[in-house]
């Protein structure tokens, strides 16, 4: 060896036993990168690929080899990696000005030059800029101005005033666009790019990327396209915070809002069970906290707030970033300063001011093996919506219980409609019938008309995090002409039962004669059904035409006649689920599984159990959801396999709806609601002869009696 | 406290001070299961429920707690525990001589006294007379002669000439019967207990102890009914033999038949993939190295041979036992001495003389991740086995890719059959279409008669594991009148491609017209399919009535017309498989799912390929099974997903069956079977043009060519 490059072994050495573990381990992950990366050289093909495709993946991986080559350059010094960042750089240089319309964009507006959708071109300049600024001074006046002005200035030119439509947006796109021209602005000292990027072309504020924090999160922290994509738009938020804070400390931008920027990564951490994220809306289920978005997010939000919970996740993640944040969360987690992350029962308001309904997530336990109720009362949140009003999932035992499809999409394979989102996500995905809650006359909310749905959002009317009485309401009007319905989900804790139960009181008001289906989405295989089956074993016969029915094979239909039978019992890993219900006058039950019309196998094959009921007016649906017992398969050993409940009951008293429910050892508790948000004033009501007390919207009343 | 409370806490304490963490953590769990049990006091109720029933789980909970209960008297000698034993133990005695047959029985002859079935009468005793063992020297003599009289000597009695059929069997139900008598004679004194239990009733060597280790395992050390029930057959064995040397060290019983009993222990380990048992024959899935038959075995292993392996598969299962033997493991395992377990491709003989075909598993990588096929060349297996001759199963990445359906069981699960055998283990789990094998004219193996089946075993004509170049072929005769065949399964590796590949070139020789079924049952999402379908997306018919296909669905039906199209690609986790086959001239190709004809949902819907051909004669299948590229969500990339094989040709030169693999990037390769068993032979042949020589039976030939 020669000896500068022994000095760079010794410095990197050297460097090394300065580092903690979990950066250090970044740093020889990147190093490992790169030195694939310089092996194959420097290869910048003309775009052509969609999403997917090489270019496509070519160009991402140049982009995170020219940021993870710069930050290697600034810890280790080493000539090598500012070297090739930079000869990627030229050849960006030389073609990007050569560059028309990508020849696979999906239309005109929305077409990017290194990709086939302006957004990924945004994403490209985000991460190279970074890259860029770590060893521009180290370039020649030559090279430098080249890449200034050939590549980084043409860029942000089209990212902005060639892409005004998007730039201008109030949506995570325009996010991206933003931070990738006013970091340039930065690294270029381009004020008017930083002015553009921090309050729009017009420079009004009235778009940009100041008024994008204040419209995109509500004052929780929630960004209305739902978990999936509040992750993903985090990163330019976080990123192009941190370069504000550096170059314009008096901006205070972390301050901006009440600190909305730190509380939208608290939310979005919030926003998981078990580490992945909540799966409603259009979502891809697999993501996690493990994300590079997550990864910047955490070591940015760490280094504001030395909050030791973020430590954790940090810790869960396995991962941070090559920045003086990603170094500092490292040190910190090897010198044990990591605490629990605080996941907690919450209500999450939607919309800008709060009033756009909300999530509300009801926990018991820790985010692993513990509970979590996630009742979906947010709008409809734009494009990405789906007709899930008032829907609701719920995790246990470290499992999804009570599921939400997500959306119907293979990311980045090919073979799926070019990893596009599929035709099943608006015919499946999308659906009401595909989630947890009511479908009238076989329609989905607002017709599935989207524009509609943006209109109208959920009222919540209560939330209480009361501990072993959790109870959240809410109220849809307008999702059906003439019909509205309010719904309450509880997780409450009964005295003699080993896990929390989910008690669910879905009071419909409507006019004429309708159909209502309650459909339960739910994983696990059947163990017991309460009552008898008319099964189609022979051929299986489709449920509907439309609106997502054509999708469900019928795999049963019944009429349970009362509550001791209405039930069916599942298992999901080592416990048990019992789901039961009080069925209305005449109704039938429908035990199904998705994947009918489905000739391409889009969809995963899911089951469900439908209530019907034909009323003339309103109607109430009444269940609980029960876990219990243990299978022990390695040592061959099953306890409560059967259901813990003997009976539930409702009443209707006055406005007020009592729910009663008796377990197998006879502990009597009520769930009581009175629908008046007064919550001083008190109420009383009769069930089954027994009077209850309580004060506000809603209690849950335990009246003892049980043997044990 | 009392002064003797203190010392035995100070006794206690410096005890644990001494002890490995593995084997304090089983001491403390024991000590928390004694404090419950004995906080429930005594509990002994009279006999009534079946498996997994009140009465039934008591008993089983109380053998546990003698057993843990006499160890833990033995290790800390606090008295309390030899109280609660002795106490329990004399409630036994008073209620056993009252006992008569089981009112769950399923028949007079296999009642058990305390359970259902003898079998279970058995392992209470070999447990219960372990811990009995352990504390008789401190009791008084009246209360030994009376467990002695009322207890050990009656429940020997019982399960010996009171249930001398059950005794007498060549058997695992007989191995725990022997074991828990032979062990009562040593504890008792009571040389006749000994002799029987070793000897058999008539003391002449054709049935008891000795003559199961001789019969029950292949020279091998391959339990004939399969993983899981060997598994099970193995605590008695190593349980009694561990006490044979004890008490008649003389007798040498671990080098008994060339060291049977602790080969059958390694063989047990070897039939796992990622610790879990290949599920083949009556199986239940979820069972693993986690159990306390393979605690004891690895632990008595452990202690015989001072193997570094085993010590790792101890780690894996994080427990151990109270013995000596557990203490050794958990010392030897802090000391930093355990070695990875040397899982390795093995040829393992089925039948007392190893004639009785084999079971061949070829592996490649670790247990964990590495790949894994196996190949069920072995004989029926008795009452538990499949009509599954030459079927095969395949894992990879930590999955089940090809997979065997196992047991139609929920083991202990009250609500399904008690818990017992579904009756869809008859009419699917056994059946040849449930299996990936050959299935002539809709019908299953032998016609589905298991007594047939047990006379004629499948011929292994071949086994290699060159490293890259891993080869079985076995031929079945007798299972269908007029049609035998023979299967070659391959683990390849080809140039250029990332991951081994799976060849099967399956050679049926036929007499008259004949339907020839060959099932492939996959774990995965459909991606791609290679050819047109015709699907079944309103309505989905059952493939048939009987002999398993009655729980068929059928998706869709093809014509596929060449090997480029004859493909389907799915997804399992984060890797793509292809599967490719040639199709034969007008045969058809089903996707389908079980779950048909199955109203109390028994089954787990599952996957399939069915190729379909009428043929006059005999028939070849030849396929491929290719893993490939990977989809990494955290990350969006995605990359080789699809199947990276060019063609698949197949030509019959002669005797020989020839395979040629072509790869997209180029690389050919030939898997050349001659039939020959004379190893050092020469073959050449010719496919498309090429001639390609090898030796012996058969062999994989590198053409290159390829292009990288
Ligand atoms: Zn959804
Ligand atoms: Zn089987």
């Amino acid at each position: 060896p020669t000896s500068s490059q022994v000095s760079s072994v010794v410095a990197a050495n050297s460097l090394k036993t300065d580092m903690a573990p979990l950066f250090a381990q970044e740093v020889e992950r990147s190093r490992k990168f790169l030195a694939l990366m310089m092996d194959a050289g420097v290869v910048v093909p003309v775009p052509k690929d969609p999403g997917g495709g090489y270019t496509h993946e070519q160009h991402k991986q140049n982009y995170t080899a020219i940021y993870q080559g710069g930050q290697l350059y600034k810890l280790t010094g080493e000539q090598k990696y500012a070297d090739y960042v930079r000869d990627v750089l030229l050849a960006y240089a030389e073609i990007y000005p050569t560059l028309g319309e990508h020849p696979a964009r999906k239309d005109s507006q929305g077409s990017g030059r290194l990709f086939w959708q302006v957004l990924n071109d945004a994403m490209w300049m985000v991460d190279s800029i970074q890259g860029y600024e770590a060893i521009r001074d180290s370039l020649s006046e030559v090279d430098r101005k080249n890449i200034d002005d050939n590549l980084f200035r043409k860029a942000a030119e089209f990212l902005s005033t060639g892409s005004a439509v998007t730039f201008s947006k109030i949506h995570n796109h325009a996010t991206w666009a933003t931070a990738g021209v006013g970091m340039t602005g930065y690294v270029l000292g381009e004020k008017e790019l930083v002015d553009i990027a921090l309050l729009g072309l017009d420079k009004n504020g009235e778009t940009g990327f100041l008024r994008q924090s204040e419209l995109l999160f509500s004052p929780d922290g929630y960004y209305t396209e739902g978990p999936y994509y509040q992750r993903f738009a985090l990163k330019p938020f976080v990123v192009f915070a941190g370069a504000i804070e550096n170059n314009d400390p008096a901006r205070k931008i972390f301050e901006h809002r009440d600190g909305i920027l730190l509380k939208a990564l608290r939310t979005t951490i919030q926003l998981t069970y078990d580490g992945y994220f909540f799966p409603f809306n259009d979502a891809i289920r697999d993501k996690s906290l493990k994300t590079d978005e997550l990864y910047h997010g955490v070591a940015v939000a760490y280094s504001k707030t030395r909050d030791p919970g973020l430590l954790s996740i940090a810790q869960w993640q396995g991962r941070t970033v090559l920045t003086d944040a990603g170094k500092l969360v490292a040190n910190d987690l090897a010198a044990g300063k990591a605490k629990p992350f605080p996941f907690q029962s919450m209500l999450l308001s939607d919309g800008r001011e709060g009033d756009q309904g909300a999530v509300a997530v009801l926990r018991n336990g820790d985010s692993t093996s513990g509970q979590a109720l996630i009742a979906k009362n947010s709008s409809q949140g734009m494009g990405h919506g789906h007709f899930d009003k008032l829907s609701w999932q719920y995790y246990d035992n470290g499992h999804e219980i009570v599921s939400d499809y997500g959306a119907a999409r293979f990311l980045n394979i090919e073979a799926k409609h070019g990893g596009r989102y599929l035709p099943e996500n608006e015919t499946w995905g999308k659906q009401t019938i595909a989630h947890n809650t009511l479908v009238v006359d076989g329609k989905s909310h607002f017709d599935g008309d989207a524009e509609a749905a943006d209109k109208l959002a959920p009222e919540q009317l209560h939330f209480s995090d009361k501990a072993g009485s959790q109870i959240s309401t809410a109220k849809m009007t307008g999702a059906y002409p003439g019909v509205d319905f309010t719904r309450t989900l509880a997780l409450l804790e009964l005295d003699g039962l080993n896990h929390p139960l989910v008690a669910d009181v879905m009071r419909v008001n409507g006019q004429g004669s309708h159909q209502y289906d309650m459909p339960l989405h739910y994983n696990g295989h059947i163990m017991r059904v309460g009552f008898d089956l008319k099964s189609n074993v022979e051929s299986r016969p489709v449920l509907g035409s439309d609106n997502g029915y054509q999708h469900i094979w019928v795999d049963a239909t019944a009429n349970p006649e009362s509550a001791d039978k209405a039930f069916v019992t599942w298992i999901n890993d080592d416990r048990f689920y019992t789901s039961r219900w009080i069925p209305q006058a005449g109704s039938e039950a429908i035990l199904a599984e998705s994947g009918a019309n489905d000739p391409e196998f889009n969809l995963r094959r899911e089951q469900m159990i439908v209530q019907r009921v034909k009323a003339a007016g309103g109607s109430v649906f009444a269940s609980v959801l029960e876990a219990h017992g243990r299978y022990d398969g390695a040592a061959e050993r099953t306890t409560d396999s059967d259901s813990q409940i003997k009976s539930i009951q409702h009443t209707r008293d006055g406005d007020v709806d009592l729910l009663l429910i008796e377990t197998l050892t006879g502990e009597k508790s009520v769930l009581a609601i009175s629908y008046d948000q007064d919550e001083t004033k008190k109420h009383n009501a009769m069930i089954n002869g027994t009077k209850v007390n309580w004060t506000g919207f809603a209690d849950h009343i335990r009246l003892g009696g049980g043997s044990q």
